[in-house]
């Protein structure tokens, strides 16, 4: 069943291109599902690209522009016309044709919809697009298999015939009351096991998931994934039945948060993948090694701080504050990646205070364990058993200060509503290298008698 | 919807427990969805979590135990009896039931086993248990949905009202032929929209994406999420219909990769959270701080070495060494992230060496611009041109080293089939300290002409 893209594939299709050859092309794709179809058009050049897009029918065009890349999406509808990308959308589901609406410029926005010509279609579309970005409402379809509590088990099936048309899946079958108010759920299981004479008022199940319209994506994710869910319905305040959620969308919605979370603890701002310009993997990763920079430029002046001070005999300090501010990065990220990962599980629970109190003996048993180690090389390499004992009590206390830092940051951001993901990466790094350092001097000092 | 665990709601809980309270305990849970039951033996001490598994219904717990986390549900296991165990999985899909049967001894699994009375459910267990861990077939469920092409629909109607009350959820119904051969599919939908008498042959559709049983899970898992599939049919080698995977368990999959990943770029070297004891954390971190240390200590030799060099005139050039650590750690990290992260999503195309270039131009436009920057602030704040020279050049060149590094290793990995995300966190930035911190002692020994 899969698909590869071959260098000869694309060699022939490029040739087939190149010789107007319409309906080979057709032909070799006909058999290829759209996902790959996607795939193909990431590989070949924007105009070659249109050129098939223009080609093919909407019917699979449609789909395979929800697949594509959004940089290469982009490009193709703007060689469109507004009329062309009405076609598409009238092919997709709602949910889809909001998406790629909600992407046009306004002006454009409106000549599409102008272009519509499903009255229903386009009241779905100014609904979808009318709901805040990242809520359920942005992510519900308006696409579902509804029956009312007074119908009978054979209107029923008669009726959702006619609805199940529109609808890809019909994963529930939603129960309403005359006030459109969702009132349970039925299953096509439920409905084929049933009597044909039965009301659906007997039989329905009132126990029903729901998300309420301006829930956050992330939570409708966390709900689905706990219950096993592979639709969930969409009300209002009122509880009055307006969309549904599906699982795949829910995938799209879990990798991009997990792909957001890993870019952040590595230090890429913004949404990046291999194949992007150098400019855009510039504009990703620059501010972070800023950062950085600012980082080693204040490790710089603490050193120079304290350079009267060991410049005669404790030159050797000076040597290790790589290996320091090494330790206390690596702390910090795990302490961080730790608390981080546990709040995107609401795993995290009780006080901040226990949690810092746990981090540090945990800091507290590795920072020993690693420090013994550090004694005993520093010791018989040096000779100097006091330089030792300077260099591996301090590492003991950079190694627990940088564990409740990168415990409590994130727990701090996370309070205070921010993205506790972006205290990962870099920014705990370099804070942790500046205090790390600066500690491990102040320390040193100290037990030197310096 | 959502239940929360309030503390009343423990106190009370735990009253009622001590209490000997079983019907009213009984009743706070009636109401109770399993996953937040689930939730709540993992806030309650374990002999109050056994004492709940024990007390509800199998039906109940069953689903109970296939949501606790592994720790916890190792220990209720063991304080259940075989026949215990035996009654609750018998009430689970065939993949839940040899999931847990697999985590026992293979002493108790015996015992398990022939303590079960559905002999359909025990050969099912023991052909899930045979296949390779992580593979399709331990991925997925024997319950399905089948009917044979020689059927008509009014036949299959009638047989599938039978087969599905096994099967929690039917996605699709599977048509095969005389042996036992998958030839198509069907949708519930389909089968109510097509006539009573028109045969499967006739109305069955041919194109069906299916998986082989020793695919690896992940490959699954990138398939469904791919093809927008909510389930897939599991083929032996002779396509002959084994079983299916359904979307929820490739979630998990999808998540598991993901924190994995996430886990291995912060140094955690297995999976762990929050709630983790202290000395299951410390295994979890240890090694990689460890690896940190010897990263350290290398850097201190290195300086060490260079020590009669620079102890003169070109004292401060000891005081950069955590600054051109931390930007060739971070630099490694953002480019074998990026890389990782295109690996997993099978978006690296083009050579190795297509790769490096880019990466090298890449880096040397950041190298530069920060470059640049520290060059001023060194000659500002020092006077000395040279020395300011010397430390920005050596930026440069360590920030193309680090990136090519972090771009070369993932990919070598990756085509040694070893998992390239080992490469990101402690290891690549415990590397490229050490290269870092060479390469910079020699660049401004050659241009100070030391």
């Amino acid at each position: 069943m899969a698909f590869k893209i071959t260098a000869s594939f694309l060699e022939k299709l490029i040739g087939l291109i190149n010789e107007n050859k319409d309906s080979e092309i057709k032909k070799l794709f006909s058999e290829i599902h759209y996902a790959d179809v996607a795939e193909v058009l990431e590989e070949v050049s924007f105009d070659e690209a249109i050129y098939i897009i223009k080609l093919l029918d909407s019917e699979k065009t449609s789909e395979i522009l929800t697949e594509l890349d959004d940089d290469i999406r982009e490009i193709i509808l703007e060689n469109l016309s507004a009329k062309e990308i009405a076609e598409e959308v009238e092919e997709m589901d709602s949910d889809d044709a909001a998406d790629i609406i909600g992407e046009l410029s306004e002006e454009r926005q409106e000549r599409v919809i102008s272009a519509l010509e499903d009255d229903e279609l386009v009241a779905d579309i100014k609904e979808l697009l009318s709901y805040e970005e990242n809520s359920a409402g942005a992510l519900m379809a308006k696409e579902l298999v509804k029956v009312y509590e007074t119908w009978t088990v054979a209107g029923c099936l008669r009726r959702i015939r006619a609805q199940a048309k529109e609808v890809t899946r019909v994963h529930s079958i939603y129960v309403v009351d005359r006030e459109e108010k969702l009132i349970g759920r039925l299953s096509l299981k439920d409905l084929i096991v049933a009597k044909n004479e039965q009301k659906i008022s007997e039989i329905y199940i009132d126990k029903v998931d729901v998300v309420n319209v301006n829930e956050e994506e992330e939570e409708v994710a966390k709900i689905m994934a706990k219950y096993d869910l592979e639709a969930i319905p969409v009300v209002d305040n009122r509880n009055v039945l307006l969309g549904r959620i599906t699982i795949d969308d829910i995938v799209d919605v879990l990798k991009e948060e997990a792909d957001k979370d890993y870019q952040l603890a590595a230090g890429l701002t913004q949404d990046v993948d291999s194949d992007d310009s150098i400019l855009e993997l510039t504009r990703a990763r620059l501010p972070w090694l800023f950062l950085g920079l600012i980082g080693g430029i204040g490790a710089f002046l603490i050193m120079e701080g304290f350079e009267d001070a060991f410049k005669g005999g404790a030159f050797v300090l000076f040597f290790f504050t790589p290996l320091i501010a090494a330790m206390a990065g690596n702390v910090g990220v795990q302490s961080s990646a730790i608390i981080v990962q546990g709040l995107a599980n609401d795993d995290v629970k009780g006080s901040i205070n226990s949690r810092l109190l746990k981090e540090m003996l945990l800091a507290a048993l590795n920072g020993v364990i690693l420090a013994l180690f550090l004694f005993v090389f520093v010791w018989i390499t040096k000779g100097d058993i006091q330089t030792a004992l300077a260099i591996s009590v301090s590492l003991v206390v950079v190694i627990i200060v940088a564990g409740l830092i990168g415990t409590f940051v994130p727990l701090f951001l996370n309070k205070r509503g921010i993205d506790p993901a972006i205290a990962t990466g870099p920014f705990i790094t370099t804070s942790n290298d500046i205090f790390g350092i600066l500690i491990y001097f102040m320390i040193a000092k100290f037990i030197l008698g310096i």
